[in-house]
């Protein structure tokens, strides 16, 4: 049976910006833990929402029709099919919760795009 | 389309204990926050998995083979079919991310047990 995630404390501890962690498991989604600075791509996912939960610091979501800014303790899910631009303008952590076949960057594929496995390690 | 949620404030704002509230939705997942205080009562959900993140506070999970303690910033998810009892000596805030079709506590109906019409009140 799994344990407790201090998920604060495992996304401080990533060493890479824009590198996603699987650090657990519901039902069909996974819980994922991000450090991120600067700005990933434009991207959307068709099928799967996606959430983002601001755990230290502050992430600006770009949307086609507006700007969403989310500090500490806040939460937005961006809808499926949903153009978004996550930028971070210092250090940000983040707790990420999505369907398991959710791709890192949907149909875009840039030099930060990251696999499943890649989020799947535990190194 | 949604707005941020601060889910700390939104919990804290809730009068009763026990009482979850939806505040987001995740594809088949409601997102929902709840302030508890003593105990719930034993039960499991056979279909599907339950994420408990404590805001504020600490809250004991106990299962049939131990006890996990959850701290500000730490997740914990019960396994579908297995029996939990969640306790907090004291005042603790939480979100919740369960499948849309989980039943509150279960197969057991208690005085605490809330339908999800309740859980969706927006009073």
């Amino acid at each position: 049976m799994l344990n407790p995630v201090d998920v604060r404390a495992r996304a401080a501890a990533l060493g890479e910006h824009w590198s996603p962690r699987v650090v657990g498991s519901l039902d069909d989604c996974y819980v994922k833990v991000a450090k991120v600075q600067g700005e990933l791509v434009w991207h959307s996912h068709d099928g799967q929402d996606e959430l983002f939960f601001v755990l230290q610091g502050r992430l600006r979501l770009q949307l086609p029709d507006r700007t969403v800014e989310l500090g500490p303790g806040e939460l937005f899910v961006v809808p499926k099919g949903v153009q978004h631009l996550p930028v971070a303008e210092q250090e940000c952590l983040l707790m990420l919760i999505e369907r398991k076949d959710t791709a890192h960057t949907g149909d875009v594929q840039t030099a930060l795009t990251r696999s499943l496995d890649d989020q799947l390690r535990t190194d």
